[in-house]
């Protein structure tokens, strides 16, 4: 038995919609939804009760960090990764591959796997399928994420097709190798670039291996949106309709209703936490570099038509202090409204989905986000 | 009618220790207390939420940083430095004196007060015994200090005489610009190095404003222990039974077991939240560097006997994993910890006054924590 179970409540009469519950080992998570990332075992500046408070489901987070930073052994023996970070909701690893590929000259692939170098000291490493899964099964996530390679953009097609074809014998070997199926649920991902018939070919390949769940990868990777909407108009009706369906690395509000309007169930992404801690807002009226001078004098909420803890009780003024002063209070308040925004947003998108309006939804919020399509 | 009023509860009959109540505009402490160090409007990390659980009374904010950001005319607009960051307790403020005179080559001191260069942008600045009321005033603290110099340690007798009289000269025209004394209370410091008759004389000339409370000033700026502990041996009997006590920038659990014996009702000092973002825990079994590799694999709580949100929730190996990467999540805990430690200690040392056996207490305290003496 799969260790997770997805099941559809309904398609929104105005889009390719869905909203559905994904029962998993640690809760089930109603979507769509979008995950915080946990890339060290911490959601940064949060804790964990924090998380939940805003509505969180389920956080990310990264294989190829925990690996080499504490290593996957020492949290397989503090109990897994739930119990040494003290989250006790589902969790999903991707798989390294990632962050492996963007080491750039410090990795090599080979068809056995990838060789590269530790980014913080040094040394000589080497992820196969066989050890993403090893690592991924000792932290003990409720998903996990094949050993793929995400192609660059752009790239060429032949390029992307060796590319694709990698993954899915890549593919192969992590099913071969997950050794815990029935508490951790493994997702293949469907690469091929920009190409409607690469990402055909892998599908194709990738769904016979009928596995728990799909991500379309290989997305958000410094393509124009209108070329990523493009691929996911043509990528996602590929996908099985009773498993959920997982955009990776994607986050800003205006790719998450995109998506969400095409059929994706599940999304990541760095970006509400990385600008947070930069001093920037996402808020119902739009982007705020809450450090410009402007808000010098403006003891107005972060965000006017928010509740979240940082706008009850800060204002823009206060919070530009600390930024300024680079207080670790600032990325607090800010990655907590900024989390609040995304996970409040896809509260709302699921309402809409669920009352046939999310097309709607969308021309209102990007009115008033200040989306000029 | 001041602002402030102490009332002693009692004193211990194992030693020179007071039991008391400082009744504050913002409400009521207990003392003896310890007061976490919020420099810029914020104690570094921690929501005022989170400080009041852990038992915080009052904090200290610094008058000199607030002044140069976002400006005290800034924080007057935002309603006063309470509404500015939340914090609806007492609070406390120096005089900016201590951090104007720690620039060394960057101001110059003349009986009017001392010229200086920020430490931002470089720009020029005068404080004045009259410039400090009117930044403390715009504000709005509790407790205001008074604009004094902290002479050095070494210092030559002639050098601290000569100082500790311009300190009474700028306590009378601190003491005339007050102008909201209803609602803030003005402390005046007591000087004098470590030289016994001019603690005397500091403390004869100051005592005849008639303030609402008074500190020892110059200790603890890198004399030895023993030597700061004979100078409050002959400097707090000298000090009035009927106001509050306060020994500036202490903050060690030593040095406050020590003071609170010879009779002290309040400490401030950085070094709990400072070693904190260091990766370092005051613990019931003293003190643990926790970026040690020893503690890689140790997965019990921080300190064994503590039942803070750090203690009851996260293990040595995650937290050291945290300071190891950097992430904000280690300052977070720690500095919760050891602020909870340091606020524990004192409530302790409270219940230990009450039941007369304070010294009793220090010896098993200082037998656990790991000192020798």
């Amino acid at each position: 038995m799969s260790a997770i179970r997805y099941e559809l409540i309904k398609t929104c009469k105005q889009s390719g919609a869905r909203l559905g519950r994904l029962h998993t080992p640690h809760g089930v998570i109603e979507t769509p939804i979008f995950m915080p990332v946990g890339t060290q075992a911490t959601v940064k500046s949060m804790t964990p009760e924090e998380l939940k408070e805003i509505g969180s489901q389920i956080i990310l987070s990264n294989t190829y960090h925990l690996y080499m930073r504490p290593g996957h052994d020492l949290v397989k023996e503090a109990g897994g990764l739930h119990k040494f970070m003290n989250w006790d909701k589902p969790i999903l690893t991707d798989s390294g591959g990632f962050q492996v590929f963007s080491l750039g000259p410090l990795r090599k692939i080979t068809e056995e796997g990838v060789h590269f170098r530790s980014h913080i000291d040094g040394s000589k490493h080497f992820i196969s399928p066989e050890k993403a899964m090893e690592i991924q099964n000792a932290l003990g996530s409720d998903i996990m994420m094949a050993f793929d390679e995400c192609a660059p953009y752009p790239a060429d097609r032949e390029y992307v097709k060796n590319s694709l074809e990698r993954t899915t014998r890549w593919l192969k070997r992590c099913k071969e190798a997950h050794t815990n199926t029935e508490k951790q649920a493994l997702f293949g991902i469907i690469q091929g670039g920009m190409y409607k018939d690469l990402r055909e070919q892998s599908a194709k390949e990738i769904l016979e291996l009928d596995l728990p769940g799909y991500a379309v990868g290989g997305l958000s990777v410094g393509e124009p949106k209108e070329l990523m909407y493009e691929v996911l108009d043509y990528t996602v009706p590929l996908m099985p309709e009773n498993k959920p369906r997982y955009l990776m690395g994607v986050g800003s509000p205006d790719d998450l209703l995109e998506g969400v309007i095409r059929g994706i169930d599940m999304f990541d992404c760095v970006l509400p936490t990385r600008i947070a801690r930069n001093g920037t807002a996402m808020t119902s009226v739009g982007k705020i570099v809450v450090r410009n001078a402007s808000y010098a004098r403006d003891f107005g909420p972060l965000d006017p038509n928010c509740d979240c803890y940082c706008c009850r009780n800060y204002s823009r003024a206060y919070i530009r202090h600390l930024v300024k002063a680079n207080e670790i209070l600032a990325s607090r308040l800010i990655t907590t409204h900024n989390l609040h925004f995304l996970l409040n947003l896809m509260k709302q998108v699921r309402e809409a989905i669920m009352e046939d309006r999310l097309l709607d939804f969308k021309e209102e919020f990007f009115k008033a986000y200040g989306y000029t399509k």
